[in-house]
Formats: C-alpha cells, sequence, structure tokens
C-alpha cells in the first residue's frame, strides 16, 4: 500500500458518503464522545485503587458505569469483565479456562466463528488439546447433532457464537447450551455475543452461559474496550500478568474514557432497543430485497426472515472480483467489505462463506452491508439507485466471465 | 469500598487540586484530545486493512503516525508495534520470545522492575523456565556484577527497565547491554522504559536493545494503546489469536482515535523536550528539597542528582501511615500515592521500596509524586506550605510511634 496517497488522489468526491462497513470501522455516536471527553480533560482520570478523591470518583464512576453495561444482559455487573477488546475476550474465555481445568482437554467450536475464537482454540494444539470444528448448514446454522455426537467425557469447552458476523445467522444459543448441559453440566459454554449485542434480547439469567463476549465498537461506543461475562463461580485466569487493578482479569485495563463510551453507548441503543431494531429491519429489508431483486446473478448469504441479524446484508454477485467491487463502490461513496473484511489483504475467501458452501468465486463477489441507526432511508436509496451500475460496470470490466 | 459516595460527602471541596499522582492516572493534553475528536466523530475511523476510501485514509494516517512516534526514538516506524498497554507491551517481550526460541530456558529480571515484568516473568516457572532475579542497590540501581554472573549459555532473555517508574533511578542501561551481549550476540535484551519515554533521550540507534517497552498515557496521552519497539530480525510471537490485521503482534488493535491521540502527545512531548525537561526538573528539586528539608525524619527514596529521573519525588516520612496520609493529602487537595500504588488496596509494602532496604514502616510512610508540564511553581509552592501540617497531623493521630 505504498500507492495509498496516489488511490486517495484518484479517487475523487462522490456526491455522497453512506457508510455501511461497520462490521470494520465504525465512528462513535456524538453523545458516546460527549460522555467521554469530561473524563478526558479533567473528571475521573484517576485510578480507582487509589485512595484519594479522584480514585475516589473514578471508583464510584467505575461501578455505576459497569452496571450500565450489565443491565440489560441481566447480569451482575462484578461477572463482568472488562477487556481491551472482544478478540481479547475471545482468547480469554478459551485459554482462561484451561489452568484450572486441566483434565479435560477437547475444545468445540463451529467452523462459523470468528477468527479470534477458531485461531485461539487451534493454539492450543501444541497443548495437546483435541479441537473439534463442528459444520454449518448452507444459511450459517450450527449443525447441533454433530455438537451432540462431538459431546464427550473428555469435552471441557463449548464456544459457539450468538449471531454471526459476517452472514448474520442468528445461532440456536439456547438449544445448544441444553444439549451441552444435558451432557454434562460441568462442560463450559461460551458465546460469543459481539455481533448480537445490541441487535437482538439476551438475558443470560435465564439461558445460563458460562461466558459470554460482547464489545462496545460494535454499538458506536469507543475501540479499545470490550467485555467478559464469566458467570459467578466459573473461575478463569487472566491471558497476561500485571499490577493488581480492579480488573482481575485484564489488570491494566481501567479506562475510565473508553469505559463511559461503553456505558452511555449501551445505554443509547437499549433506552430506544425496539425502535431502532425495527427501523433497522426494515430498511435490511429494503435493502436486500432491492439488491437481489434489481441485479441479476445475486445470491444472498445467510438466514432470511426472523434468523437472520436485522442489521446484516451479505450478498455474492457473480462474475465480480471483491477487491473491484469495494474499489468502485467506495469511488460512488458506498464503504463496504468483501469476502472476509478479516482476510482482505491476503485474498484469500471468507472461512465463513466456504463453510456455508460457497465456490471461492461466490466468496470473492460478496459484499456485507451493516446498518445500524446512523443510516438513513435516503442512504438506503442511494445505495439501490447506484449499486446496478457499479455490478454492471465490474462485470464489464471482468468480461462477464465467471472468475 | 462500598462506602465511597461516603468518603466523597465527607471529603469537601479543597481550596486548590494538585494533581501528582501521575504515574496512577492521568488526564489528556487539550491538544491531544481535539486530534482525537476528528477521529470519533467523522474521520478515518475506517479499518487501515479494507478497500475503499476510508480504509485508504485511515491505513495513510496510520503509517504517519506511527512514523511520528517512532521519530524520537530513532527506529524505523515499522518496528514498532503497537499494544493496548504497557503492561501487555511487557508481557509481549517476555513471553514472545520463548515459542520461537525453545532451546534457552532463563530468564534474567531484576526486583525493582514493574510488577507486569516480574510476574509475567514468574508465571513461566510453570513452564520448566529460570527465572533469575537479580537486586539493587539501595537506590534502586541494578547491581551489573550479578547481571554479569548470572548470564551463562542458558540465558535467553534479560528485561531490565530504563528508569525506575518508582523511585526514579535511571539504570545503566547501556552498560547493562553490553554485559550481556559482550556474553553473547544472541542472548535478547528487553527494556521496560515506560518511564523514561519523553522524560530522558532514547535512541536505539545508539543504544541497540533488541526490544522496547513505551507508553502514551504516561505522557498525556490516551490509555489503551502503547508500543513495543521491536529491533528488526528480532521475531516474537502475538501473545493472542485474532484476525489478520495491520498490527501482527495485536491482531485486533488498530485503534485510529487512540493512535491519533499517542501520535500527538509524542510530538508535544518531544517539540519542547529540552525547555519542559529543565522546568520539571527544576519544579523537582525545589519540591524533594523542600520536602525533605522543612520535615524531619523524611527520608528521599531513589537517587539523587543526574542518576534520578526528572520528574520523580518519593519520600518515606516515619511515623506515618501511608494510605492515612494519602488522604490527608486528599483533603487537602494534594492528590498523591503511597507504598506502591499497584498494591494500595493490599495494604503490602511496594516491592521497590523493600528491594531498596527500606523497612515496612518506611515503606508504608512514603509517598510518591510526579511532575509533568502541567504542574506550575504555585502548585509547588501549595504543596510545600501545606505538607508540613499534614505531616504533623499524621504523626499526631498516630501518637508519632514507629509504626
Amino acid at each position: 500500500m505504498s500507492n495509498v496517497e496516489g488511490l486517495l488522489e484518484q479517487h475523487g468526491t462522490p456526491v455522497q458518503d453512506v457508510y455501511l462497513d461497520w462490521e470494520n470501522g465504525s465512528v462513535v455516536d456524538k453523545e458516546v464522545l460527549d460522555a467521554m471527553i469530561p473524563i478526558y480533560l479533567e473528571k475521573t482520570y484517576g485510578n480507582p485503587a487509589i485512595t484519594h478523591k479522584m480514585g475516589w470518583e473514578t471508583y464510584d464512576f467505575y461501578v455505576k458505569a459497569k452496571t450500565k453495561i450489565a443491565k440489560p444482559l441481566s447480569i451482575n455487573p462484578q461477572s463482568l469483565a472488562l477487556t481491551h477488546s472482544y478478540t481479547e475476550s475471545n482468547n480469554l474465555a478459551i485459554k482462561g479456562i484451561l489452568p484450572l481445568n486441566k483434565k479435560r482437554k477437547k475444545i468445540i467450536v463451529s467452523e462459523a466463528e470468528h477468527l479470534s475464537v477458531i485461531h485461539a482454540a487451534k493454539s492450543l494444539f501444541n497443548q495437546q488439546y483435541q479441537v473439534d470444528i463442528i459444520p454449518v448448514s448452507n444459511d450459517g446454522t450450527i449443525n447441533l447433532d454433530v455438537l451432540q455426537e462431538k459431546l464427550d467425557d473428555n469435552t471441557l469447552l463449548v464456544s459457539l457464537q450468538t449471531i454471526n458476523h459476517e452472514i448474520g445467522t442468528i445461532q440456536p444459543i439456547k438449544k445448544a447450551l441444553e444439549i451441552v448441559k444435558d451432557k454434562n453440566e460441568d462442560i463450559f459454554f461460551h458465546t460469543d455475543a459481539t455481533s448480537a449485542f445490541g441487535r437482538i434480547p439476551l438475558d443470560y439469567s435465564k439461558i445460563e452461559v458460562d461466558m459470554a463476549t460482547i464489545s462496545s465498537n460494535k454499538i458506536l461506543g469507543p475501540k479499545g474496550i470490550a467485555g467478559l461475562y464469566v458467570k459467578e463461580g466459573v473461575k478463569i485466569k487472566a491471558l497476561y500478568e500485571g499490577q493488581l487493578s480492579v480488573e482481575i482479569l485484564s489488570p491494566d485495563v481501567e479506562n475510565p474514557a473508553l469505559l463511559a463510551g461503553f456505558a452511555k453507548a449501551v445505554e443509547l441503543q437499549f433506552s430506544q432497543f425496539d425502535e431502532i431494531t425495527s427501523n433497522i429491519t426494515r430498511l435490511r429489508d429494503k435493502l436486500l430485497y432491492g439488491l437481489v431483486t434489481s441485479i441479476e446473478r445475486a445470491e444472498v448469504n445467510g438466514p432470511s426472515g426472523k434468523r437472520r441479524a436485522p442489521d446484516n446484508v451479505n450478498i455474492s454477485y457473480l462474475g465480480c472480483e471483491g477487491e473491484a467491487l469495494t474499489v468502485e463502490c467506495s469511488m460512488n461513496g458506498i464503504y463496504v467489505s468483501s469476502g472476509s473484511a478479516c482476510t482482505s489483504r491476503v485474498l484469500m475467501p471468507s472461512h465463513i462463506l466456504t463453510a456455508i458452501g460457497r465456490k471461492p468465486e461466490e466468496a470473492h463477489g460478496s459484499l456485507l452491508m451493516k446498518l445500524n441507526r446512523l443510516n438513513t432511508e435516503e442512504q438506503v436509496n442511494y445505495v439501490l439507485e447506484r449499486m446496478p451500475k457499479i455490478i454492471s460496470r465490474i462485470r464489464s470490466i471482468t468480461g462477464g466471465i465467471e472468475l
């Protein structure tokens, strides 16, 4: 990317900017930033472990902020460990459970998990762990029969996401949890709820998972802070060592400014949860329907109807190359990602799209768009108006041949 | 701390606020925040790995920001890995070097290192590593003779801080590095430069350490971002797994807003480095001298003169209990920490003060103050005026007896 200045110079200024790449990068809500600024500059920037006024103010603020984040999950705020990212939370859940449970040596994850789950699990191979990866159906749903088969006396942990981050599949987590706990109450159950938190109701007093990952930056909060819910009684060990801090599982993480942003983001998302969700769902339906009906050889990735996350649009356009497509979209002021954003620099097809049976050419021609409360109907109309021309142009460049 | 609201109510409003607890918590500079706000709200919040305009802008910004941070260290920006904290950087340096160098099994650290170094090293005991901890003198200086003795063919890594975070000892890092590399070029040398970056000149093109930890929040930048310099050719492995990102060693960390703050903090600190340093040194001398000459039974912790960090004041007041002292200071609007801030909630004497031979009663009655460019002469005068009364009051409460 040494030519990035050249790329930017050639790009020009689109007539409109429509940002739909929320999976990969995000602004923060203005109100979120307003909650952070006083902490950055003048208040509660102290260390909550220190015995002076600034420390006490920060401690007081800290407890209240965590209470706000815990509330929509119906969990005890003391059960919420703060981390720096959902990647760290997922690693912490998987690796943190090992040192205190050395007898059982099998981890089960699905093939559609986020790479932080899959790679964290696979990294345990060299510690003599067995990692079983269960398949998903062609709409991304975890195969519960295989889950049932794989569970045995050696199984320590099952980690299954609540919503797939790429194709929006809402997983049957309640059923999966029942299957696991019916087999053995002592098998730990972790769910990566990063793409679910703020999108669908999550109540861990009713669906009693052992651990759950949530993130700030997926709900217009700041990056650099996330959470891992760890049910009372479940003991895990920190991934790294440091000083004694308020956060036992991230022994450095007391970050009042980011915590203020996270708490405010949760407050904003959940105070109008129903309204936000129904509006996003409506826009999502309009966008998804419009993009497959107005353009030929378009295939929706992921489920339809109620088993699809309200914010997710993912479509494969045959005869298109993904990088060319995202660049052409960008020229038109539409910011999206292709394939798996996680692997976009190495030009490998997304492991999720491969898992649901997409051929490489289908995966490469895929576009991922997400919607949140900052997106408008006007933006959706703009995308619907532009996209047929974009696809047509890319197909004409590649000669319309199958890639 | 369930009574924290009560504590705050009783506290009252001091006539003046003088914050000197920079070791444990910090505002950000107003100009730093100004650099972060546009990224939080509107620009370069994209993912630098994505192929669209927002991604390219962020990538371009990302490279330029890292270049700014690398400059005062005379290192290649590509050699600077970004992490979430100096604790993570220290853990990454120590644990990341292991997987690719399995033949040698001895780590050497000093007893005055930050707990993130000591605990990270000690955590390797259960992986059959030998950890040798070398002593420090009564002013905190690493014992180079013992270092020389401990080095052997089994030694993989030596980790020694550049400046002690608590008592301000500037360590003979250049000499230590020579001793290590004279023994064996292949022994890796890491230095925790967290408390040195921005305080004394560091030039890694001349002092060729293999790895060095630096931090944003110690120079009025935001918390949540730090760095680990890894010399070209030195291979280390990330502490956790995630998606492919621009930061190979922290596979989630692309945080443009915090990076903007970090880069601006570096720019501000180093653009007036000589002026800031000489002013802080003058205030430090005035404060340190005043606080030991105007109060009886006061002992300076750490070295004097040129071997002391320009920002560090650390004094033990005999016959005082540390927590009572920080609270009384707070009532007077002076915010400091006692003993080791890292362990303040467990009321253990600081491991550093123990290492330099302080008895528990001396360690408990210690006060740590740091100065930075936001502190003024007027503030120093205020502290000098108040502190004799504070010490006198605390001594009268405890009956003047040796604790």
